[in-house]
């Protein structure tokens, strides 16, 4: 076996600093800012898109997306009627604390109750850059499979939320919910574990209640 | 828009070097060396292991295994008497010709018609870092979506093969493949398509007759 330790323990200090500046703004303005991370085509924007749905008419939202490509996933959003800004980060693999200031800075995105971050697709650095997000929710598909606590575990460890997404295709698969679920808590005891189908609708009100909930309080403060 | 230029010519030009030393040692030996590449959950591994059972008592296999935690797919390929190396990167989000090289000297392992490395999951850096393999091969698996081509172009551009996985799953999914099609060759239009279920072994046999024509005109080179 070959091990390799990484030395970038710089960066992330100066990260680190910059995501705590980046809290304490959120906490002035009562912005409950929720970090989503995930796989490629895990559903990121499919759940943002019934998320939005869910708490419309109760709490206000934004989004800022961050991809490597393409302006899609904003416009996804925009035709929802909710804000939205695009951050491309030219091959970059995760967002940090400081392309989410930029996006903010450049976004001109109104001040809501809940802002979103859409990450890159990547299950590795998103785990290790803080956003200056309040809550990280991560979605773990179906089809991936119930391994992915054992090959990715900082991820599992750092979230607050896991969204199982795609339950639809549990009949097709051989995904063990059980053994995910213990494979999670053993990482993250804490962690709160939603079943949820993007597509369908099913289960997200549960996740949406969670969030109300977490923003409500977060606004009080 | 925000979008952001990163600076890591000079980190990408070193690798290149290394990669170009690493493919005329290939040559020199001729191994055919196949770099995979995917997401997380693509089924990579489980494409192997009817990869090397395709091309037993035909032609030699090895694999390297790059991971961020756990020496399970190491493990699994050695199942099936098939000599595996894992690398475990701690925390880093692709495979380069470093660690490449290290594996190999690490490994022990013997000189083979076809060297398998099974890059980290990711869609994002292992498209920039090349690890001195002479064939690159993706797996986009259906759950995944069609869109992947747009949102993650560079890796369609940089890879000789696309294995569309998991076609099983079509029925349950909006995947359309003439789409995902037409988008891949308009990024590649070199790359060489193949619709597997590396779980059932559908289509696997043609991807196998591939490999073994390019290792067999490697080797007489």
């Amino acid at each position: 076996m070959t091990k390799v330790v990484t030395v970038k323990r710089r960066a992330l200090a100066a990260n680190e600093e910059r995501a705590e500046r980046l809290r304490a703004r959120f906490a002035a303005s009562g912005t409950l800012v929720a970090n989503l991370i995930s796989s490629p085509g895990s559903g990121k924007t499919t759940l943002l898109e019934a998320t939005v749905r869910a708490l419309e008419g109760e709490l206000t939202t934004a989004v800022i997306e961050g991809d490597v490509a393409t302006e899609n996933d904003a416009d996804r959003i925009r035709a929802l009627g909710v804000p939205a800004h695009q951050i491309l980060t030219g091959g970059a693999c995760h967002l940090d604390a400081r392309l989410v200031e930029t996006g903010i800075e450049d976004g001109g995105l109104p001040e809501v109750d809940i802002l979103f971050i859409e990450n890159v697709g990547n299950l590795v650095c998103p785990a290790e850059f803080d956003t200056g997000a309040i809550k990280s929710a991560m979605i773990l598909s179906v089809p991936e499979g119930d391994d992915k606590p054992l090959k990715y575990p900082l991820m599992f460890t750092v979230c607050d939320v896991l969204l199982v997404n795609k339950i639809d295709y549990l009949e097709l698969s051989d995904f063990d919910m059980e053994a995910m679920r213990e494979r999670v808590l053993r990482l993250n005891p804490d962690i709160r574990i939603f079943e949820i189908c993007a597509k369908t609708g099913e289960g997200v009100d549960e996740w949406a209640a969670w969030l109300s909930r977490e923003a409500t309080s977060f606004i009080r403060g």
